[in-house]
């Protein structure tokens, strides 16, 4: 066996922990809180299902779905700092950076580079694909609230202001779904589950 | 909101329930069952990382990484069929195209296609992607009983036929893995995690 490949079966074993990185959000069933291994494949299925929406131009899909499958790795060391939680995000570039300075060290030094641009691409939010993935990324747990009794906004006492906020690149790069998280907004609202304000 | 984008997102809700369908293998922690989604996660990242290796020519690594995200939709309905469970795959394939019938029909009737032609040719194994993807659905637990003690493989009383049978499409499409291959059934073999024979 190539030090090559060994390498590279190291950083396949590693991010096994994926799976034991918890979110805040939900199950649908809400018998318990999501990972980050079923958030990055529901992201990804979510990218291909809703392609047809997307009204960002020159987006390719397939680099979308690669950053789906990557854009939490860095989590592996650095834990997940909830979107509404103000005292976890403190630090969290950093935190981030240096984790995937360790990460994506554990490839070979070729293909290390292809994993990580499509990481820092993802964070930079700047170009097409990103965009693209970035309104995907934040449409998922947000349907997720919408149908666990809105459970990780209650918890946040998140706001109006705050959701919208976060929510505003799907409006950019998914205008057709705006209807949809309206609806959905007004709901939450209407029901306590996101505070006026 | 149009029926098209409420079917849509009736198939994005329906397959939150990947998370609930437990397969043999353990996480490599050995904490638990790993789960439908997160092998999904986990067998895409393997592709992408691998690709390298692969010997069959003109594989698509993009429709690849597609048939990994969605080539277990179909246990939703019909459930997980362990692969060493000779009375679980008993009427696998009918249990499989019924519910493939069922879950794909959630989707609107223009795009239900994609997916299930997806399904359907990673099932066949006769194009170059879905040769490429077999291998690596099959690694991936293979990585994983190596790393927890051959947990899967113990509970069925696994033979080595049974094993090089279940690995021939890596040793087909991965010839640069067989001899980690080896390696790890070597070292089963010894241990008692694969019975000879």
């Amino acid at each position: 066996m190539t030090e090559r490949l060994t390498q590279q079966l190291k950083f396949l074993t590693e991010i096994d922990k994926m799976k034991n990185i918890m979110r805040q959000t939900l199950l649908l069933d809400k018998s318990r809180n999501e990972n980050d291994a079923e958030h990055s494949w529901h992201f990804a299925v979510m990218a291909m299902t809703l392609f047809e929406y997307c009204a960002v131009e020159n987006v390719d899909i397939n680099r979308v779905i690669k950053m789906a499958l990557v854009h939490d790795l860095v989590e592996i060391y650095a834990g997940d700092a909830p979107a509404f939680d103000v005292a976890a995000n403190e630090g969290k570039a950093e935190r981030e950076q240096e984790s995937a300075d360790k990460l994506f060290a554990l490839l070979p030094s070729d293909q290390s580079p292809e994993f990580r641009a499509l990481w820092d691409e993802f964070e930079e939010m700047q170009t097409p694909d990103s965009m693209y993935a970035n309104a995907i990324d934040r449409l998922q747990p947000f349907i997720g609230s919408y149908h666990t009794e809105y459970h990780p906004w209650r918890k946040f006492n998140v706001t109006l202001a705050q959701v919208l906020k976060r929510m505003a690149p799907v409006k950019h790069a998914l205008p057709g779904l705006w209807k949809f998280v309206e609806i959905v907004i007004a709901e939450a609202l209407e029901k306590g589950g996101i505070q006026r304000g």
